[in-house]
């Protein structure tokens, strides 16, 4: 199935600016960056357990924020791209 | 229907800083803010077209990025939330 992943992270602090990286760096493991905190996960539910433990250890709950949209099997006619199709930097560039 | 629409604006210009305070506040007239560049729109085809038509003006293509996602009608159980949910300020903080 695909797992559409969405995050916020506050990078005022540098603690902040540290757990985006790390947020960044584990998402790619699962999936494809789409934009600069939006990926795309193509995995089982084992595999979505395992990224979503990852990252609730990572984020700080009381500032950053993690959404996960399960889109199903039949994904590919539900998704539209318009603009550009850079692909990103893993350590995130502040862009948003 | 839900459709989810993602952004990413490069704001490395004024005008980039500018064209992403343009999406933002189009829109928050579509529906509700859930991450700093995730919206979510209950909308019908017709909304949907025309929100898509304003925000392809806005950006910049080259540039820019605008991402939609169709998530039908039985949306809520798609969806999971960890962290935050502050209300977003439409001017955009920028938090990625």
């Amino acid at each position: 199935m695909m797992v559409l992943i969405t995050y916020d992270v506050n990078t005022e602090s540098e603690g902040g600016k540290k757990r985006l990286r790390r947020v960044a760096k584990q998402c790619v493991n699962y999936g494809q960056r789409v934009q600069n905190s939006v990926f795309e996960c193509v995995m089982d539910a084992a595999k979505c357990r395992e990224v979503k433990n990852k990252l609730e250890k990572i984020i700080d709950k009381e500032k950053d924020s993690l959404r996960f949209y399960y889109l199903g099997n039949n994904y590919k006619s539900k998704v539209e791209h318009i603009g550009t199709k850079e692909s990103f930097d893993v350590e995130g560039t502040l862009i948003i």
